[in-house]
C-alpha cells in the first residue's frame, strides 16, 4: 500500500536516511517499478545505498532496458559525472534542419523527461556543438541546426568527480551539459538541478568538517552521530592533554605566580580565534578553486600581514590593560609579545595547515582545525609562560 | 581600450573587487555601453555597487528603456528577487496554440538571452502556468498552450530574500521561475544561474562568519580584512578577560595547587570544541530550513542526549588518567565530573543560542560562536576549579 502513495520523484527528493527507512519496507518489485519511472540518475540515487542482495533484487525485477543503464551507471565511480548523469537525452546528426529536430520531438514518446539542450554529433557520436531549446524554436524550420548550434562547450568527462562537476556548471552557468567518455562519445546528460545539491551539500559541508561534526545531518541514526563526534572530540583530547603538558613544563612559575595561569587561557585562546578565521577563509578559497598554485605565496603573505596588524593591535590592548590593572607593566610586556607570537603563529598555521593538507590530496577542511588549535594552545602557553619565566616575573612574583 | 577589450559577459562574471577596480577605469559611457548589453539582472550586478554619482552619470548614459529597468531593479531592497530577477522574458496569453508562440517566437527579436520556460498569463498579466520550452517542441502546433501548460507553478514574490529564492530553487528542482508583484502580475524571470552564485555564497559564508572572518573574499582590500577580523577578535577579547577572571576568583587555590591550572584548559577546550560541533549542525540545519518549530523540541533532546554520552565518556576517560598518572583518585573524579557538566552546558547552548538568535531574526551564524565558547569557557572553569575547592582538594594539595 505504501509502494502505491508514494510517488517516485517525492523518493527521489527525500532525505537520504528517511528514504532508506521506506525502501526497506517495500518489495523488491515496488522498488524497481519506482525506479523505473525516473531518470537514471535519480534511480541511481535510490538504489546505490541499498544492500548488495536487496540491489540486486531491485535490478532483477527491472526491465532488461533500465536494468543495463541502472548496471552502467553503478560501474562509474561513486561521486562521479558518471553516477550523475541520465542516459535520456536528445542528440541529432549535424545535417538535419531545425525543421526535422521538430519533427522528431513529437514523434518520439521515449524521451527524457526534462531537457534543455540537444546536442548535435558526428557520426561516432562525438558532441560537435549544442542548441539550446530557445534557438531551435526561435529559428526557421529550413536552416541546418549546424548553423544555429554553438560550436564550443563544455564536455564533462565521465570520471569527473562531481565537485568538480558543480564548479563548471557554476564557472560556465550551465544548465545542462553533454558526458563523454574517454573515446569522446556523448554517453548522457547532467542537468543544473542535479547538481545544485552538491553545490549545496559540499560548500556546507566545510563548516561540520571543521567542527569534526560528520556529515550533520539531523535524520542520521543517534548512534552514529555519537561515534563520528566522540572520535573527533577524542583525537582533540589527545592534543589537549598535549598542550596542558606545556602548562605543566611550567607547574613550578604558576605556584609561585598563579595570576600567570589566570591570563594564560586568554593568549591560547584568541590565538585559536584568529588561526580560525584564516583556516575558514583558506578552506573556502581552497573548495571554490580561488586559491591557485600562482596566488599562495601571495596569500600566504597577506594572512602575515594581517596577524601581524591583529597581533599588534591586541597585544597593546591587553598589555596596557594587564599593566593598569595588575599595576605590573613586565606582565603587560610579557602578555602583549607573547599575543603577538601567537597571532602570527595562527595566521601562519591557518593558511600553511589546510595548503599542505591540500597538495597531500588529504581534505583541508577535515583535519585543518586540529593542527591549528593545537599549534595556538601550546604555542599560547609556551609563549606567555616561557616570557614570564625568562623576564624574570616569577622571581618576583 | 579597457573597454573595447572586455567583453559584457566576462565583467558580468568577475570577483565584485577586480570588478570594481576596473569599471573606476572606464568611462561612464562605456560601461553604460557593456550594461546595455546584459540581461537586467547582471547589469544592475555591476550597476549597484558603484558611488551614488558615477551610478547617476552611467545611467544618465544609458537608453531610456534600459536605464528604467535598471532604475526599477535598484529601487527593490538589496539582495530580494526584484534585484535578482531580469526584465526579459517570454509570456502569452491562454488562448494561443502552440504555432502561435512558435511563429511569435520566430518573429520577436528583442526577446531575453537565454530562456527555458514561457509564462502563460491572464488577461491582467498574472501567471496562471508555464511551459518548458520542450514540452512547446514536442506538441503538434493545431494545440493550445493551456492544454500543455502545468498550473502549478512557483511563483517567486518579488520582496522575497535571496535566500529564501534559493531555498525555492533548491526544493523544487527550478530552472527558471515567474516573478510576481504584490497584486500577482509577472514582473520577471529569475534563473538557476544566477541562483548558483547564491547557494554557494549562502552555503560558504556561513563558516566564515561563525569564524568572524566577515565574508572572506581574498580579494578584498586588506585594511577592510584586517578591520572585520579585529573587530570581531577584539569582541573574544572581552569574552576571554571574563572567563579569565573566573579563573582569578580561584587564584588562591590554583597557588596551592598548581596542578589545577595545568589540567584546566582541558576541560574548557573540550567544551569548546563539542559545543562548535552542536552548532556547526544546528547553523546548517537553520539554514537548510531542516530545523522547524515541529522538530526543535525532539533535536534540543537529541542534542543532550549525545551530549551526556560524549560528556560521559571523555569524562571517564581523562577521569580515570589523571586518577592513575597523578595518584589522585578525587582529582580524577572532579575533572570527570566537570567535563560531563560542560558537555551537556555546551551541547544545550550550542543548540538554544542559534536556535534563540534566529528566533530573534539575528543570524545565527554571526554571533552563536561567541556565546556558546564564552559560555563553556567560563563554566569550564568554574565546574572544575569549584568542584576541585568543595571536595577540598586544595586543602590537600
Amino acid at each position: 500500500m505504501l509502494g502505491d502513495m508514494l510517488s517516485a520523484d517525492v523518493l527521489a527528493e527525500m532525505n537520504d536516511y528517511v528514504r532508506e527507512e521506506l525502501i526497506d519496507l517495500l518489495a523488491p518489485e515496488q522498488v524497481a517499478e519506482l525506479a523505473s519511472e525516473l531518470d537514471t540518475d535519480d534511480a541511481v540515487a535510490i538504489i546505490e545505498d541499498m544492500e548488495e542482495d536487496d540491489q540486486q533484487a531491485v535490478l532483477e525485477a527491472m526491465e532488461p532496458e533500465d536494468r543495463a543503464a541502472i548496471e552502467d551507471a553503478l560501474s562509474y565511480p561513486e561521486e562521479s559525472a558518471g553516477r550523475l548523469m541520465q542516459r535520456e537525452y536528445v542528440a541529432v546528426p549535424e545535417h538535419v534542419t531545425v525543421g526535422d529536430v521538430i519533427d522528431r520531438l513529437r514523434e518520439d514518446v521515449d524521451l527524457a523527461t526534462d531537457f534543455w539542450e540537444i546536442f548535435v554529433v558526428d557520426p561516432l557520436h562525438r558532441p560537435v556543438g549544442t542548441c539550446q531549446l530557445s534557438w531551435i524554436l526561435r529559428t526557421p524550420r529550413d536552416i541546418a541546426v549546424s548553423d544555429v548550434m554553438k560550436r564550443e562547450q563544455t564536455l564533462i568527462p565521465v570520471d569527473m568527480d562531481q565537485e568538480e562537476v558543480a564548479l563548471r556548471f557554476q564557472k560556465y552557468a550551465l544548465i545542462s551539459a553533454a558526458v563523454v567518455d574517454k573515446a569522446g562519445r556523448l554517453v548522457g546528460m547532467i542537468t543544473v538541478d542535479d547538481v545544485v545539491h552538491i553545490i549545496q551539500e559540499e560548500a556546507g559541508e566545510d563548516i561540520l568538517r571543521l567542527s569534526g561534526a560528520g556529515d550533520g545531518d539531523i535524520n542520521e541514526p543517534i548512534a552514529m552521530t555519537i561515534r563520528t563526534r566522540l572520535s573527533w572530540l577524542t583525537v582533540n583530547l589527545g592534543t589537549a592533554m598535549l598542550a596542558a603538558s606545556v602548562v605543566g613544563i611550567f607547574e613550578g612559575a604558576i605556584a609561585k605566580f598563579a595570576l600567570l595561569a589566570v591570563l594564560m587561557p586568554i593568549v591560547s585562546g584568541m590565538g585559536g580565534n584568529a588561526g580560525t578565521q584564516t583556516l575558514a577563509v583558506t578552506v573556502r578559497a581552497i573548495a571554490t578553486n580561488q586559491l591557485t598554485a600562482s596566488n599562495t605565496l601571495r596569500m600566504i603573505f597577506r594572512e602575515f600581514r594581517i596577524a601581524a596588524v591583529n597581533g599588534l593591535s591586541l597585544g597593546v590592548l591587553i598589555g596596557t590593560g594587564t599593566a593598569l590593572i595588575f599595576g605590573n607593566p613586565l606582565l603587560g610586556v610579557v602578555i602583549a609579545s607573547a599575543m603577538l607570537i601567537n597571532n602570527l603563529v595562527a595566521g601562519l598555521a591557518g593558511i600553511l595547515v589546510p595548503v599542505t593538507l591540500d597538495r597531500l590530496d588529504v581534505d583541508p577542511a577535515v583535519s585543518s582545525a586540529v593542527f591549528v588549535t593545537t599549534l595556538t594552545d601550546i604555542m599560547g602557553f609556551f609563549s606567555f609562560l616561557g616570557l614570564a619565566v625568562l623576564s624574570g616575573l616569577t622571581a618576583m612574583g
